[in-house]
């Protein structure tokens, strides 16, 4: 493992497999919670909060198209790590393409935020870490726990009316991100660290039912939940939007693309349209982190031409009841 | 390398690569020619040739393809090694299914028929191999030519007026068999066994241009010399059948699948339902072959899903002119 323990920096591997080969991902630690209450710790307020993320990693970018969407990118500033993560883990290179300093304490590795953080702390050094610039620490470093706090308790602060995870859906949200996760969230990644075949043929199987079982259900509505964009469809892109290039080849998931499917993929190229996501996707910081990271996986760290994916192209969902928050299409619109 | 030096075995990486990271094929050394004139050294005769070949091995493949459609089959035995190649390079295992032993002389490798051919030998261990139970010795065993020397000197001995070398086409076929060789057929070779990024981007770009160029030319017409079945379809077929379920993820080159190429799917699915040719498909070995026997492209082994591919479905090419030679469609239709 290449984590930290009691505020040391450990390298050995950084992704973990268990005694028959299967991927076994690790928990995050940091678990508390920015809420919109008088008496919270860690309340909402525009300025007070600093998100550390890479475009690399799809648990990160959920976390980086809610703040977009919510049009938090004023009150919730960002830093973006290298895409590449060697045996020193997620670092800061400024001068690369894409990537920034470490706006908070200029930091050369993500580590130095966890130990300045917790110095005892042990665990995996992950993206997003959410940190709280007046208590100088990490509120949460989990991403479906970001994701909700950005979308539910930072409604003043946000510059648009959007919510991911409105009320009568709340209960089929939770339910889709719960059911998601593993086959398909997680089950590229279980295909792609297996280390024996049986662990590999389980997961890929998982994945391609899980698969084929939304894109029938993406026939009939235009979005997980329904009509309604929600959390779930973040939870979804993030792994969609790196499958055809990265997932594929890469993670051996080759049973088919995306692009292949009737309704996954124009869903993905609606959601890739919905205004505020496309700036979130950085399709080269995904492609180099991954081919390039894993030499246990790809041991020359040559980045895989892949598929040209059009994401612009139309998509024609319109048809389908609901569609993108209004405030967001009017936001989108008054650019122009 | 793994070769033999001076007729000793040595071990090191089969595959070789140059300074700049780019994959180098050597060449074959046994170079005879079986001739139908009469002061020949090998002249074609029913019982006399061996050939030791591998399903998995595109280049063995094709000289298998040119026995079953000249039906060659009761004329010149085979042996089939295991698709799995370890440091000992190509062996037998008899109890595999689909392998066989060695008939000739029950060896254990492939490597010690070499040595009996040439106790100086200096050489890949490579197959196919055309053996001459006459003289106990390696005519050839450089693929193009010993699917040549099947095509054109075998005319007494085949059990079917077939001629995948015709007059008139066979300018064309030497220049289309020599133009395919670089880009396609060793193309997927050198995308897979490249260690550096430059290499690697170069062979994908000659590759699909390649491809994008005679999925044109086959828009138009049936065959890639025009109407007629010849040894250049046969060596396009080897490498095209195990495109999308080994080249594309194994070997990265993943730019797109043959299944949605308009017209090199389609002429895929004509050439493998062409009678003779499914016979020697083994997509089982195919597959074991290239994701076990490259540790350093594919550090654990595993053998990815891949797609479905249904080679049985119509291919509707029926009206371009051309077809399967006559002999071999009335032989396939006497066995219905």
């Amino acid at each position: 493992m290449n984590m930290l323990v009691d505020g040391e920096w450990r390298t050995d591997a950084y992704e973990s497999t268990g005694d028959d080969g299967s991927y076994e991902r690790q928990t995050t630690p940091f678990r508390d919670e920015v809420r919109d209450e008088p008496d919270a710790r860690f309340q909402p307020e525009a300025g007070r909060y600093h998100l550390y993320a890479a475009y690399a990693c799809p648990w990160a970018h959920r976390t980086l198209i809610t703040r977009a969407l919510l049009g938090l990118e004023d009150a919730i500033s960002v830093s973006i790590v290298d895409p590449y993560r060697d045996a020193d883990g997620w670092q800061f290179t400024p001068d690369k393409e894409g990537c920034t300093r470490d706006h908070r304490h200029d930091a050369d590795f993500l580590r130095e935020l966890y130990v300045r953080a917790d110095p005892d702390a042990t665990c995996r050094v992950t993206v997003p870490v959410l940190w709280d610039k007046e208590e100088e620490t990490i509120v949460n470093n989990e991403s479906a726990e970001i994701m909700r706090m950005l979308d539910t308790e930072f409604d003043d602060v946000a510059s648009r009316d959007v919510d991911l995870y409105p009320e009568g859906y709340r209960d089929e949200v939770d339910r889709i991100i719960d059911e998601i996760y593993e086959p398909i969230n997680n089950g590229v990644y279980r295909a792609g660290f297996a280390t024996e075949q049986g662990p590999y043929d389980e997961a890929v199987d998982d994945l391609f039912s899980a698969l084929d079982h939304w894109d029938e259900v993406l026939a009939d509505q235009r979005y997980l939940a329904g009509d309604r964009l929600t959390e779930a469809d973040i939870a979804m892109f993030t792994t969609l939007v790196r499958f055809d290039n990265v997932y594929h080849t890469h993670f051996m998931c080759n049973v088919q693309y995306i692009r292949e499917y009737d309704n996954l993929w124009p869903y993905l190229r609606d959601l890739y349209q919905t205004p505020g996501v496309a700036g979130t996707v950085n399709m080269a910081h995904i492609k180099e982190h991954y081919y390039t990271t894993h030499p246990d996986v790809n041991p020359h760290r040559i980045v895989a031409r892949g598929p040209d994916l059009h994401f612009e192209a139309p998509h024609d969902r319109d048809d389908r009841p609901g569609g993108p928050p209004s405030d967001l299409v009017a936001a989108a619109s008054t650019d122009d």
